[in-house]
């Protein structure tokens, strides 16, 4: 694998990036690469406790995931976020800041319409979040902006976990991220 | 350089914990090892910005590194911290995740006296911290907890920058912490 790439989730709660995530993980180590996971609610824990979900005190959370990937990517480490990071404008200002440091920048859209998860809800927050019990959740009582352009976009609701998989790898083969031809 | 190593300074403000480290990451630039410094000022600007200097904060502070450098040094980043890092309970903390994980941890104690510093006063800092114009000023109004048992200590007050230098590689190099005899 190369050196200095960021790959970058998007996408509302539940539409499977941490899942995703954590099969890239189990690629990357198979393939003997170094290879993190900053995982949104791990994350919130070590760098963002006391912040809450305003639109600034997103914005700062998902700077600070952003600082962490791009100082792993840039030393050869495959970095994998897998926070909401519902703002565009903040997760393009990440993406300029990696590429004008030479580190790949892949965002990567986990679509699934909100219908699919309402129904799915497999950790019963959607209906807390319907019915007001938890409050500012995003896609719901809070706004999520969707990439405009993404380097992958997968459709977590219609395809499978490998499928969505398989996407990503040849994407990142296709631009040449990957070394081997594995 | 073995992978997997924090190089943890700690001491007051001046004392030369960000000289040293910048002789330091030229040091094993130089080796061609991968190094990261993470220096006070810009870790807090960049993971911390809203956090005081009551105990409390600066222990988040401080803990946010901790995480930072350790997820660097895991993947054979050759890490220095520069932060004053006050409290010994903390420090102590973050030794021991890191140990747990198989990283090495050297805590490198910066020790000027007190009086060394206020004389020199390169910055300006600890005459506005007697006058009160800063408060909460490590050493002159807020604690500073020195290391009981520092893996290295270094006396800025009184020896050169290169002998706090060669003291520390020679420390590293005893250890076999350094790969080469360079």
């Amino acid at each position: 694998m190369s050196s200095g790439i960021i790959l970058w989730f998007t996408g509302l709660s539940g539409a499977g990036k941490s899942t995703l995530s954590q099969e890239l993980v189990r690629y990357f180590e198979d393939n003997n690469d170094r290879v993190e996971l900053l995982d949104g609610d791990e994350v919130r824990t070590n760098l963002s406790k006391g912040l809450g979900f305003s639109k600034e005190d997103r914005d700062t959370n998902i700077r600070r995931i952003g600082y962490v990937a791009r100082l792993l990517a840039r030393n050869g480490v495959v970095t994998i976020t897998a926070a909401i990071s519902p703002y565009r404008d903040i997760r393009e200002e990440i993406k300029a800041q990696a590429l004008r440091e030479g580190t790949h920048f892949v965002e990567i859209y986990a679509n699934a319409s909100l219908n699919a998860l309402i129904e799915r809800d497999v950790k019963g927050l959607y209906r807390k979040a319907l019915s007001g019990d938890i409050s500012h959740f995003t896609g719901v009582s809070d706004p999520y902006e969707h990439p405009l352009n993404p380097d992958v976009e997968v459709k977590t609701d219609s395809e499978s976990v490998q499928e969505s998989v398989r996407r990503i790898l040849n994407y990142l083969h296709n631009r040449g991220y990957l070394e081997s031809t594995t």
